[in-house]
């Protein structure tokens, strides 16, 4: 087991990560101020989080990249690949399959699954849409641990329900409604109006 | 002036309002502990976030649901509506366009705006996609103040370059990629890598 790691600054460790990938884009190392405007918080506040880690930066060069990247995927868990089945082969759906920035991370879409007939069997981004009563096959025969939500709102719940029969323990929401979570299985959402949200408050400030 | 509210505050401030909105489906009441459950934080944390806003529970019976959220909209500003125009009708922009979840907070897709000539003209939700080139003419007959960025992470710097000289000062990127910010303009950016990064985590804890 780990050392507990407290949740709000799990929260902020992908943030990092994300950061210092940009960040490493043109420097090696950097300082906990240069991260901390990066990803919006106060440099205390990474010094603190990244001590969970026991990742300390020297004093006048700061933090190697590479290394304290590593540490961050090693904690988060980011060290090997996630097989993802994405429900839903709308417009989100569609997006989110071809979308670059998951394979970097180590989760790939390994299937899309979607129940209208008329999708099935069409191709999306090198893979082709499944229909959904094969939900529980196509995640025994990859593997897959996680499940991305890019159904209609009034599919979701039943979405979660018929993944979590099917074996898939961490769900992404993305549909605009809050989901029940069968036990054993967890589920984050993410609210695009959030986003706006924040930037709505700095326009009136 | 409004007094100034720490930014990681202001960050959680949005969660805090979809949570009570979500909440308020069922209760018109909620303690900090309930809140803070759904909102994944320690009630600690809430209340001194609340604190910021003058906000005090009441013992026993917590917060009233309707009070809080009306007294967290006129913190963000979210006390009327924002025209926004999304860049890119491809999957991304029109699964943006379609989004349920943008209207409730006061943010109203008015436009949609693409390079591409074959897509200009199509419809996509009760909106006709318009050609990029028209972008200064419809952001200042719209009183267009934010833009989202859903193009191809190669073409989103030259999109946020052409929204800042159109006049958009508030840009969300969901396009995986670092963009620069020209000055007077603010850029928030979606990951979605960073939501699997934390569902990651708790796979292995």
């Amino acid at each position: 087991m780990k050392d507990p790691i407290p949740e709000s600054t799990v929260a902020r460790l992908p943030r990092y990560l994300r950061c210092l990938s940009d960040i490493a884009v043109s420097e090696a190392k950097c300082s906990s101020e240069e991260l901390a405007e990066a990803a919006g918080v106060n440099s205390a506040q990474i010094r603190k989080d990244f001590s969970y880690l026991g990742a300390y930066g020297t004093r006048g060069v700061g933090y190697d990249i590479a290394d304290l990247s590593s540490q961050i995927r090693t904690v988060l868990g980011l060290t090997r690949t996630y097989p993802v089945v994405i429900v839903g082969a709308g417009n989100l759906g569609n997006a989110l399959t071809n979308y670059g920035g998951f394979r970097a991370w180590g989760f790939e879409i390994v299937a899309v699954v979607d129940i209208d007939p008329n999708k099935v069997g069409q191709p999306v981004d090198g893979l082709t849409i499944e229909p959904m009563h094969d939900l529980v096959r196509i995640v025994d025969d990859n593997s897959i641990e996680i499940g991305i939500i890019a159904t209609p709102a009034s599919a979701a719940q039943t979405t979660v329900n018929r993944l979590a029969d099917a074996g898939v323990t961490s769900i992404l929401n993305l549909a605009p409604i809050i989901l029940k979570a069968p036990d054993g299985v967890q589920i984050r959402r993410v609210d695009l109006s959030t986003e706006l949200g924040i930037l709505a408050y700095h326009r009136n400030t």
